[in-house]
C-alpha cells in the first residue's frame, strides 16, 4: 500500500531571493518572459520565426493567411502562458497578467464550439483530426494548454482558462477510450496524461484521470496502434524523419508496466514516466511503481551525464545503451533535463527518498542554467560535454550541437520549457504533509504555510552552494508538533546539525536528515563539507575512460577555451592534483572557481605537415581554471570541455 | 614545364605470387567476382537486392517490369566487368569472359539509338536525360562504363565495349560544353572526367580530354549549375538528403583552381582530384598541378585517418575539419580510400615522388583491405577505427557503421570497387617510363617488358611484410642502361641495398633509392627494418589526444574484443612498453601479430548502480594482443580499437 503522496507548498507560500537563483529568478519577469513574448510574436530580428501567436489571430478568424511553423506551435504559447503564471503567483505585475489574459481570450476564439484547439488542424489540416496520432501532437499541445490553465487558475483565481481546457479535456475523454465509439489511440508524444491528472487534482473529476489512465495502458499493445495508424490512406506524415518509424521511439513498442530501461524520446519518455509515476500513487499501483522505480535506476545508473542531461543520441532525440554517453555529439536536450526533474520529484514525493533530489539538484543546477544564457535571451537546445566548435561547425552530423546559445528554435520546445522551470523552481525546495516538511533543496526563501494545523514560517537562509552552511529558521504561532527532514546530499561530508546552537542528533531515513519535536521558534543551523573532488564515471562509459570531471556539491565545472587555451583534451590533471577553490564576486555576479595544475602536451614538437609519428609527447605545465558548468558560454564562444584526461 | 609522366606496366606483363596479397588477388576471380555476379543478378538470399542486370535487361527489352534500385546501379555491373577485366588479362578465365561478353551485348542492346546508355532514365525517368545532373549520376555511371571498357580492351583486344561507350563518350561530348548549343552543366558525382581521359588515352580523340577539360573547368563558377537547376519545375530530386543543397558537398562551391583544402563528398572529391591531376599533366598545367599538392598535403597532413581512410563525417559521407577525426562515428568509405589510391599513384607518376606511395600502400593495405572480408563474400562500406557493437546497435545516429561486414547494401558502391582495386594491384607495383623503373610497393611478382629498348625480366621476391628484406632479380637480354628507383618507405630504418651481396651506394631523389648502371643479370638484395612502434597523432587530433596506434611497417594494428576482453577503451599503454611481434602461420593464413603488457581499468570497485564516484582507478595487469587493422571482423564479432590510450 502506497503512503500518502507528499507535495509541494503552492508557490505563493514563498518568496525566493536566493543569491545564486537570483540571477536568473528575477530576470525571469523582466526580461525572459518579455524576450519570449517577442518572438511568439515574431517581433524579433534575426530570429527562427516562431507564427504562435499569429496561427491562434487566424484559427481566431481575426487574420488571414497560411498556418506557419512547427505542428505543435501552440504549446509554445502555452508554456509561456504557464511560466507567466507561476511568476505572477510570486510577482504580480498587472502588465503581465493583461497580456496573459488577452491570449488566453485569443485561445479561446480559436477554441471550436466542441471544446476542440489546435491552430494546426484546424487551420492547415482542417477536418483531420486525430488520425496522426503519431505525429500530430494534438494531445501534447492539449496537455501543456491544460497544465498552463491549472498553473493560471492558481495563481491568479481566475475561470476563463481553466474552463477553456476544460472543454477541451472533456472532448478528450469523449474521444478516447475503450468503448466501440472511442478511438483507442494514445498521444504520439506523451503529455496529456501527467495534464488531465493536475486538472483532475484540481476537479476532482474522475474522467480526466481514467483517461490519463487509459493512455498509459492502452499505450505499447500489439498491433501498434501507430504503425497502424500510418498505413492508414488518410494519415498526414509530418516529419520525415518518422518514415521509418519504431515505437521504441515513443515507447509504444511494449505495454508500460514491461518496460524496465529508459527507451526511445528522452522527452517523451520521462513526461510518461511522470504520469506513470502519479497514477501509482493515485491507483495505488505497486506493480506501475516498480516500473517507475526501474526506469528512474536504469536512467541514473546507466544513461545520464554527470550533468543530469539525458538523451546519448542526437537521431531521434534519444536514449540508446547502457553506459553510451559519447560527450560532444549526444543531444542532451534541456527539456529532457526537465522532464527528469519532473519525474524526479514526482518519485520523491511518493518514495520519501532524498536521492531523487540529488538527481534533480544536479539537473537544474547544470543542465538547465545552460539552457539559458546569463542575459536570459539566448538557450541551448542541446547540452554537450565537449564543444570544438570547428567540428560542430565543420560536420554537418553535428549540427544539432550549437557552440553558441540562439536566439530561437525553429522547434522551439526548449526556451519556454525552461522559463516555467524557473517560475516554479519553488516548487522543489520542500515537500511536505500535515506533519512533515522536507527540506530538498538549499534556496534562500521565506515560507508561510500551515502544517499540523498550525501557522508555520520557515526560514532558509543560505548562500549555498558559495559556502554550505543553512540557518533555517522556524517559528510557529503556538508550540507546533511536526518532523523536519532535512536532505541530506549525497556529496555532503561531515553533515551536522544545531539547535539553538547546540548538536542536534538525528535520525536518516532514506536521505533525509529527521529532527521530530515541538517547535516554536527555533533556528536550525546545518553544516556540511562539500569540497571540489575529481570525479569518475563507471569504467564501463567508454567515453569517459581514464578521465575525470571537477564537481563540488550540486556543481559540475568545466573547462572553457577564454580561460584556458585552445585545444582542452590535451590537457591532462593528476588524479591526485589539488583543487583550489575561490570564490570570484565579479565573474557571472558571483562564482565559485576552480583552478588546479595540470600538464599539456604541447604541439611544439610537431610540424604543420606532421599527422602521425612516433614522437614522444612533449609536456607543459599549466595551471586549469574551470567554471560552473552552467554558466559555459556566457564569455568569448569558444572550445568547452567537462571530462578532463587523467594521468594513470 | 611538366616532366613526362611515368606509367604502370600493363598487368598482363606481370605475374603476382605473393604470400601477402595472395589471400585477396586469387580470391577475387574464384570467390568474389561470382559471388558479386549472383548478387548483380540478384540471385543471393538474405543480401539487399541490387535489380543491377533486370534494370540492364528491362532496358534491353528482353524483361518487362519496373526500373528499380539506386540511381546509379549500372554503375556496379560497370565496376564489377571492369574488376573482370583486370582478372582476364592476368588470369585467362574463359568461361568468365563468355559472362562478360554476355553482359557486354546486353549493355549494347540497352543502349539508344544515340549512343546513350542509364537504365534509370531510359526506363524510370523516361526523356528527362540530363535535367538533373545534381542527383542523377549519368556522367557518373557513364565513366565507369568507360573506364571498364578501356579496362576490357586492353585485357581481351576486344571491340565491342570499346565502341559501346565511345559513341556514349560522342553523345557526352557533343551535350556538354561552352558552345550555345551545348549544356552548361557538369557532373554532379565527378569520376567521367577520368574516364574520359582513359578514352583519349587510347584513341587520341582530343574531344574526350577536352571535354573533361571543359567539366572541371566549368565547375564551381558561378552562378552554381546545381542551385539553378534544383530550381527549375522539372527538376528531379532522388535523394531527400539532397534537401539543403550546399555546393561544398560536391566541391562546385568555387571553382577548381581555387580550391586549396579536401572539402564535401570524399568520393566525389578524390575521383576529380584524380582528372585535376591528369589534365595537369596533359595540358602542362603547373597552377592545377599545384592545386592538387596542395589538397593531397591538406588530406594527408590534416585530414586522413591512420589506416588511410578519409571522411570524418557520415553525413554527406565528407570531408570536415583539419584535424576533425573522431575515431567511431566517422565515414572513412572504402570507395574514398580507393578515390585516395587513385589520385596518389597520378601524382606519384607525375612528381615522381614515393611519398604519394606511403600513402598509397598504408591505404590498401589497411582501409581497402578492412573493405572485403577473408572470405570475399562480405564488405564494409564504412571502416571506423572503434567499434563498440552495443553503440552502434543501439544509437541510429550511428547506423552507419556495421559491426560486422554485410553480404551487399542498398547502395553498393564498395563491393565492386574493391573487386576492381583487388584485381588492378600490379598497377601500383612499379611505375616506368623509357629509362627508369620505379618499385613502389613491395608485393612478389615477376615482370616482363621492354625498357630502354631491351627485354627486361624484374623478379621481386620477397615476404614483405613478414619480413622487410626483398630481392629483386633483374635479367635483360644484352646489356641494358637504364635506372631503377626502389620506394623507401617512410617507415623504413636502416634501409640497405646489396648488388651480387656488395653493399650498393645509392643516391636518394624524392623517396627513392636510386641506381643507375648497365644491367644484365643481377641480384639486388633490399634490407630494411620497420620494427613495431607506438605512433602518435599530431597533439591537434583531440580524438587522439595522448593515445597511440600500434604500426608495424605499412600495417596499422588493432585490438578486438576476442583477443582481449570487453572495453577496449579501458587499456592503458606505457609508451615505452616493449611491443612483441611474432608471426602467426595459422591465423588468417599467417600474420605478424603484436603482444604487450599494459594497464586496464577495473569496474571491480564498482557497483552496478554506480555511474559517477570519486574513486581512484584499481589498475589489473594485462597483456594486449593487436592484429592488423585489415584483417578485423574476420572471427567473433566485437569491439575493435585502434587508438590506445596511454600512461602519460
Amino acid at each position: 500500500m502506497l503512503n500518502k503522496r507528499l507535495h509541494s507548498f503552492p508557490l505563493k507560500a514563498m518568496k525566493i531571493d536566493d543569491c545564486y537563483w537570483n540571477k536568473y529568478t528575477k530576470l525571469v519577469p523582466d526580461v525572459v518572459l518579455p524576450y519570449q513574448w517577442k518572438i511568439l510574436n515574431d517581433q524579433e530580428k534575426d530570429a527562427a520565426p516562431s507564427y504562435c501567436l499569429q496561427n491562434f489571430k487566424i484559427a481566431a478568424g481575426e487574420l488571414k493567411g497560411e498556418r506557419k511553423g512547427v505542428v505543435f506551435s501552440d504549446s509554445d504559447v502555452a508554456k509561456w502562458l504557464e511560466a507567466v503564471a507561476y511568476s505572477l503567483e510570486t510577482t504580480p505585475n498587472p502588465e503581465l497578467e493583461k497580456t496573459a489574459d488577452a491570449v488566453i481570450a485569443l485561445i479561446g476564439r480559436a477554441q471550436c464550439d466542441d471544446g476542440y484547439i489546435n491552430t494546426y488542424f484546424t487551420l492547415k489540416e482542417h477536418g483531420k483530426r486525430w488520425i496522426s496520432l503519431t505525429e500530430g501532437h494534438e494531445l501534447y499541445t492539449a496537455g501543456h494548454l491544460i497544465e498552463a490553465a491549472v498553473a493560471y487558475y492558481h495563481a491568479t483565481g481566475k475561470e476563463a482558462f481553466f474552463k477553456i481546457v476544460c472543454r477541451f479535456a472533456d472532448l478528450i475523454c469523449k474521444v478516447f477510450g475503450t468503448e466501440e465509439n472511442q478511438i483507442h489511440g494514445y498521444p504520439g508524444h506523451q503529455e496529456i496524461e501527467l495534464a488531465l491528472i493536475k486538472l483532475y487534482d484540481v476537479t476532482g473529476k474522475k474522467e480526466y484521470i481514467e483517461t490519463a489512465k487509459y493512455f498509459i495502458d492502452a499505450r505499447g499493445h500489439q498491433p501498434n496502434y501507430f504503425v497502424e495508424e500510418m498505413q492508414r490512406p488518410n494519415y498526414i506524415q509530418i516529419f520525415p524523419e518518422f518514415s521509418n518509424y519504431n515505437p521504441v521511439y515513443s515507447q509504444s513498442d511494449k505495454p508500460v508496466r514491461e518496460q524496465t530501461a529508459a527507451e526511445g524520446h528522452a522527452v517523451r519518455g520521462t513526461y510518461m514516466y511522470c504520469a506513470m509515476a502519479d497514477l501509482a500513487f493515485y491507483y495505488e499501483d505497486e506493480k506501475l511503481l516498480k516500473c517507475c522505480e526501474k526506469i528512474w535506476d536504469n536512467i541514473v545508473h546507466k544513461r545520464m551525464y554527470i550533468t543530469g542531461s539525458i538523451g546519448s543520441s542526437a537521431h531521434l532525440e534519444r536514449f540508446t545503451a547502457d553506459y553510451d554517453l559519447p560527450n560532444s555529439s549526444n543531444y542532451s536536450e534541456t527539456c529532457a533535463s526537465i522532464g527528469l526533474v519532473l519525474f524526479g520529484k514526482r518519485m520523491a514525493q511518493i518514495n520519501r527518498d532524498a536521492s531523487y533530489f540529488d538527481v534533480v539538484e544536479r539537473t537544474l543546477y547544470n543542465t538547465v542554467r545552460s539552457g539559458i544564457s546569463l542575459e536570459g535571451n539566448r538557450y541551448f537546445y542541446v547540452n554537450p560535454l565537449e564543444v570544438w566548435p570547428d567540428n560542430c561547425l565543420a560536420d554537418t552530423a553535428m549540427q544539432h550541437v550549437k557552440p553558441v546559445r540562439q536566439k530561437w528554435f525553429d522547434i522551439a520546445c526548449c526556451p519556454t520549457n525552461v522559463a516555467r522551470t524557473l517560475t516554479s523552481l519553488g516548487q522543489y525546495i520542500y515537500s511536505s504533509d500535515d506533519e512533515n516538511v522536507y527540506i530538498n533543496l538549499f534556496i534562500q526563501n521565506d515560507l508561510h504555510t500551515e502544517i499540523a494545523g498550525n501557522d508555520v514560517m520557515l526560514k532558509l537562509v543560505t548562500d549555498f552552494p558559495k559556502s554550505s552552511s543553512l540557518s533555517l529558521q522556524v517559528t510557529t504561532k503556538g508550540v507546533s508538533d511536526f518532523s523536519i527532514h532535512i536532505r541530506i546530499p549525497d556529496y555532503a561530508e561531515n553533515f551536522h546539525i544545531a539547535i539553538g546552537g547546540k548538536p542536534e542528533a538525528y535520525s536518516v531515513n532514506k536521505g533525509y536528515a529527521c529532527i521530530k519535536r515541538c517547535w516554536h521558534d527555533e533556528q536550525i543551523d546545518i553544516t556540511f563539507d562539500m569540497p571540489a573532488k575529481l570525479v569518475s564515471a563507471n569504467p564501463n562509459v567508454r567515453a569517459d575512460s581514464n578521465k575525470v570531471a571537477i564537481v563540488r556539491g550540486p556543481e559540475i565545472f568545466c573547462l572553457e577555451e577564454t580561460d584556458n587555451f585552445k585545444n582542452l583534451p590535451s590537457a591532462f590533471i593528476s588524479r591526485s592534483a589539488k583543487l583550489e577553490e575561490h570564490y570570484d564576486e565579479t565573474l557571472f555576479g558571483g562564482t565559485t572557481v576552480i583552478t588546479c595544475r595540470a600538464k599539456k602536451i604541447s604541439d611544439e614538437n610537431w610540424n604543420n605537415d606532421e599527422l602521425y609519428k612516433a614522437a614522444k609527447p612533449m609536456i607543459e605545465e599549466v595551471t586549469l581554471t574551470a567554471i560552473p558548468y552552467g554558466y559555459w558560454c556566457n564569455r568569448t564562444p569558444g572550445e568547452m570541455l567537462v571530462w578532463l584526461n587523467t594521468i594513470l
